[in-house]
């Protein structure tokens, strides 16, 4: 790998999984594994789709994905020439992520010699629908080849199928996969088209719920047969229209290939005129970060006004395609700081949730807006309440994350509010932000108890962001992110009484906002807060935390009776002693930086970092980011390279109890960039404007990037010795 | 089985553990369990000390067993006539429990004839260190015959060894076996002599821990050789003095062991003047509620002022040696009712272990006292965090009896109450019983919690009677519970101000009363109470269990994996289901009877019962007791003989994950009282006099016993037609 280029050099059928990942490509709209043109859903080909999801049965709701218009393969004497199934003689694959292009290139041998087959391919910026392939073959002899490519529906699912009706044909030279989801009735339209510079007739085949092209010529020897192919995905509640789809892909086909990809390098070029940060002097960092950037352009909803990014991107169906907190909290400032309208997008996706999680509260008996843990459409949360499975009897687990996780709610308060601080856009707060605001506020509020004639307030029974220790008390960070809401809440709507009394009036009569804030402001006050303790000043990170065993890391390790055990829930290995899944009270420093002195944030680093597995993805940034804070580039700068090739590194945590978790790591994706501007930049909101405070490593020389604040761009420069902002 | 006597007439080796308990004697101050004469640790042999403790190094504490002074068995050309090792050709065991005589007979064929042994044993219930054993040996040929016999200090430990020091000698004649405990270094000394009948000299030989006394002689074809032996058993902290030990044996063993047995019997006839029931005209009812009292007897702490009675009675080191809620809410009330003064002990226990609870309540970061769950002298919970092994992965699971079964505090209340309102003995309330009330009723203080702006008090995260659902919130029995306490400590402290405004004023300065009084008065209002619900009026065992997966018990047996596996705890099969280990809501309305209706109290019971897996020896008397009190005596009859048979029968329930939890069960033999007393008879006490209301399965006539209430005896018949209750 080296500045804009990932590649692999040779084939190791066991990667395919990690490169699925690793060589994704995406739109926001949709998400192409980086799999192989002759892979099918055992290799988890995924044509993943944003935003639909579908219930099979009594099986775990998740995203959907399309019938794949990418399926290609070539036969030589009723041979088939394809990865894994044949071992090549020389395979490449790369991604230029640059300009969003995937290739490979793949040579067999055949009886009479060599067979080479070469594709590349994109997923178009510029038409969301539009999927480009360059497919060619080649051979080192005349002989015959026989070339099939076409449409599979017969897709890879983890608790499908979802499709319950499946047309497959051909049209107007086009072919056409309409394929009916079994819960919604969610109409999946694939669509493809080929420009043929292959001498030979066309027939269509179908098979395996497949429909193929097939090519068969006599190849001479060193000729290139190529075709090349454009693919139009759509869908509909409603019902797509076949015939629509049949004429955009038609346009498509008359500007040509060529073209398409230029205008897809294009958008890219504007993504990228804002998104690059240059890092002087350490060209690993920098690629990883530019990588990371990548991942988090293809999987942002730049196409809807109101939809959000899933905790595993567009790279499948791991975690149900499902939107968590690790949006808000790791994924929301890259966009808010280069593209505000996509950062938009991502709060209003979850005011359409409100009436979600007004009703998941309910259910449990609280007021307000609990939001899911894992946000399907319309809030539905499609965590289970057994979201693990217990390798040992192959039972379900009984999990917390759905009904305890409560912190999720303020994560996207906090995010707002970034949101209206950086852009002054109170525009959202009328179109359900003051609503959502207020049913957050109204939420913590609900789950607060008091203890005999204490007048303190305190969160029980939760579970905080270190998930291996479920059912706390007064978890630090959530108590403290819910005296922030209190906090928003309440200098919002003092505020608004005082600048727009009529919408005060009107959130007045629904919601009682006279009586409510004095409410507000007495319990901000009376909030239980965990606070450092001792001489050491440790922060307790939840009510009896420090009676728990201490252990290391690799004494825990070594209690492990089965690799893929997992070590939080009731009888995990971790769950009685003091090690943790993730930053927790750190993630709490990193949120609130001026509640303590930098002195005893690091004795809290330095307590906790050792304890920590770091068995998240959500971790190391947080740990990156304190370190730079509390004047530590150097401890910072190998969390940061941890999360910024989160999804370069091959292996990694694949596994909660029996459960695949694989995928792309979009949280570490922007937890790496908030490292690099956050801390190594030192980029902060002061006096409302931006400020600067470089804590740069040793190895990096200076960093450069652009960011946009209240509409206006500035340039970025932070070297060892001198630091600037300047508008452009 | 018939009348006093129970009896088996073939060796079973694997009824070896079971009938340990069946047969097991005892006093109060010792039990000894149903073994032969020469068995040794691998057959469960337990001369189980009551109020003895240790802990081995990191293991759990558990009661002591001391040696085992009974040790006999012969030879006959080298070879041992045992059982299980040699199988016998007759074989018998029995007990009078109306004499607690335990006897045995076996024969065993030898090459020249059969060798038969027999021998009749008693744990006197007039010198509480005191066992008699008449040993006998017959042949029907003529040949050499060696008999041991003596002390056995290798003893059976569950979590020993406890002994660190042993000594065994022989003293004027007198075995001797001293040995001093690991932790708090008890001396708990074994003494045994020998009144022999045997024509023989007499060696002492040591071997394997033992101390033995080796007659070999020439027996004669069919005459009897008897050794008549007196044991001597004492223990203190102090250190025993071996000398006293010596000359009290000795003088024992001048009055003979006829004397010594005659004694024995006299003092069971005192008791069972008092307890026996008597049934009428159903023989197996009879049989099994007066061999439950004798159970009741045997380990009744008759000899002390403070002491109370384990979980698993005196039958060895089951649960610890631990005494349980199970005393208070099971086997209270027939010692209230029959010997008034064991309840006092039983009170007395409780209020010595004051300073225990309150150290626990703080240990948690309560106010007043949290009894132990399973405690042992001094208030100590030997109960563990993790009791119970995950038979899956060998690991300890946690468990939550320890931490959150705050209900037992309330059984010790209930049961004061009970004993000041039948005995009028307010002298209990100046020896502690005002501060166990206080600081009871302060517990439940500083548990309650109030949410949001509610003023209603919760009591969450709770485990109740059935503790295969754990961390609940309101769970309807801890909350009645609760609500009682601080009714009877308003009550009491009200009228304490007004009579003895001395003692008010005593306890005022350390608690003030004046203050504390209308704050409990608030808290008794205002304190929620699950309610019956719904068309079907069910009144929900906690927050939540309504919502649970609905299933009969025998498709949830289906799920089971590994036959010990635990139905409850974070994972088990129960825990997400409507299954319950135990009556709970049934529980609650057998301790508040007057709560509601007839009507509604039945809608519970069957709606509860199905769902109730009677996983515990508390469950079927509660059970039996509501049908009698909701007019349905024949669907209490089963449950009342499942009660009163619990020891009697084979089988049953001998391991919770992969912990042996065997024993006795003396809570169901309480309960089996407690049925045909305040069940079938229906007695209770009404304007401050007793009154029965009778409540008769078809097949019992009539029942007849006798019961002290205020210092005074009463006779009690109750028939279908008439009852009477007499003063005597």
């Amino acid at each position: 790998m080296s500045g804009w280029l990932i590649a692999e050099d040779r084939f190791e059928e066991q990667d395919i999984a990690h490169l699925g990942n690793e060589y994704l490509s995406g739109n926001g709209f949709m998400g192409v594994r980086g799999t192989l043109d002759e892979y099918k859903k055992e290799q988890m080909v995924s044509i993943n789709l944003a935003g639909v999801y579908d219930k099979h049965e009594d099986k775990w709701r998740e995203s959907v994905n399309a019938p794949n218009p990418l399926y290609t393969f070539v036969m030589h004497q009723n041979e088939v020439y394809s990865v894994p199934d044949k071992e090549p003689v020389i395979h490449s694959q790369s991604l230029d992520f640059r300009n969003a292009i995937h290739k490979r290139v793949t040579t067999f041998r055949a009886k009479p010699g060599n067979i080479t087959i070469e594709s590349e391919r994109f997923v178009s910026m510029d038409n969301r629908h539009v999927i480009g392939l360059a497919f060619s073959v080649r051979t080192d002899f005349d002989g015959e080849i026989t070339l099939y490519t076409g449409i599979d529906s017969d897709v890879w699912d983890i608790n499908g199928p979802h499709f319950i009706n499946k047309q497959l044909y051909e049209k107007d030279g086009i072919l056409l996969a309409s394929c009916i989801t079994g819960e919604k009735k969610i109409n999946v339209v694939t669509a493809e088209g080929v420009l043929s510079k292959i001498p030979s007739d066309m027939e269509v085949v179908c098979r395996d719920d497949k429909i193929l092209r097939k090519f068969s010529f006599d190849a001479r020897a060193n000729q290139t047969y190529i075709i090349e192919k454009v693919a139009f995905i759509d869908w509909s509640e409603r019902g797509v229209s076949q015939t629509e789809c049949v004429n955009k892909l038609q346009k498509a086909l008359q500007l040509g290939y060529d073209e398409l990809k230029a205008r897809h390098i294009e958008a890219w070029d504007r993504i990228w005129d804002i998104s690059e940060v240059r890092i002087d002097g350490d060209d690993e960092a920098n690629m990883a970060l530019n990588y990371s950037i990548y991942h988090l352009n293809c999987i942002a909803p730049r196409f809807s006004e109101s939809m959000s990014i899933p905790a595993r991107g567009l790279s499948g169906q791991v975690y149900k395609g499902a939107i968590f907190w690790d949006t808000e909290m790791f994924m929301f400032d890259y966009f808010l700081y280069t593209q505000p309208k996509i950062a938009r997008t991502l709060i209003k996706y979850r005011i359409e949730t409100l009436d979600g999680a007004r009703k998941k509260a309910a259910s449990y008996g609280f007021k307000g807006a609990f939001f899911a843990w894992e946000s399907q459409e319309g809030g539905i949360d499609a965590c289970s309440d057994f979201n693990v499975t217990d390798v040992f009897t192959g039972r379900p687990m009984r999990t917390y994350f759905k009904d305890k996780q409560v912190h999720v709610t303020s994560a996207i308060v906090y995010a707002l509010k970034k949101y209206i601080k950086n852009t002054k856009d109170n525009q959202i707060l009328y179109e359900g932000g003051y609503e959502l605001l207020l049913e957050s506020a109204l939420f913590y509020k609900s789950i607060l108890v008091r203890r005999d004639e204490s007048e303190l307030y305190e969160i029980h029974d939760v579970v905080g962001p270190d998930e291996y220790h479920e059912r706390v008390n007064n978890n630090a960070y959530t108590n403290r992110m819910a005296r922030f809401v209190f906090d928003t809440a309440v200098e919002i709507f003092v505020k608004l009484r005082n600048t727009d009394p009529a919408e005060f009036g009107r959130l007045n009569q629904r919601y009682d906002l006279v009586n409510l804030i004095p409410k507000l402001e007495k319990i901000k006050g009376s909030l239980y807060l965990q606070k450092p303790s001792g001489e050491e000043q440790i922060i307790e990170q939840f009510d009896g935390y420090f009676k728990l065993e201490e252990v290391d890391i690799e004494t825990l390790r070594t209690r492990l009776l089965h690799e893929k055990e997992y070590w939080g829930g009731a009888l995990g290995v971790a769950t009685h002693t003091r090690i943790i899944k993730q930053a927790d009270v750190v993630t709490m420093l990193c949120m609130f930086p001026d509640d303590y002195s930098a002195e005893i944030m690091k004795k809290n680093w330095d307590f906790y970092e050792p304890r920590t597995e770091h068995g998240s993805s959500l971790s190391a940034c947080m740990y990156s980011l304190l370190a730079c804070r509390t004047g530590n580039p150097d401890a910072a700068y190998p969390f940061f390279l941890t999360s910024a090739k989160a999804d370069l590194k091959k292996g990694g945590k694949q596994w909660a109890g029996n459960i695949y978790i694989g995928g792309t790591h979009p949280a570490s994706a922007g937890g790496a960039w908030m490292v690099a501007v956050f801390g190594f930049a030192g980029l902060k909101v002061k006096n409302n404007g931006l400020a600067v405070e470089g804590s740069l490593p040793e190895n990096i020389k200076g960093i450069e990037f652009k960011v946009i604040f209240r509409n206006q761009l500035y340039l970025v420069r932070v070297g060892h010795d001198k630091s600037e902002i300047k508008k452009i």
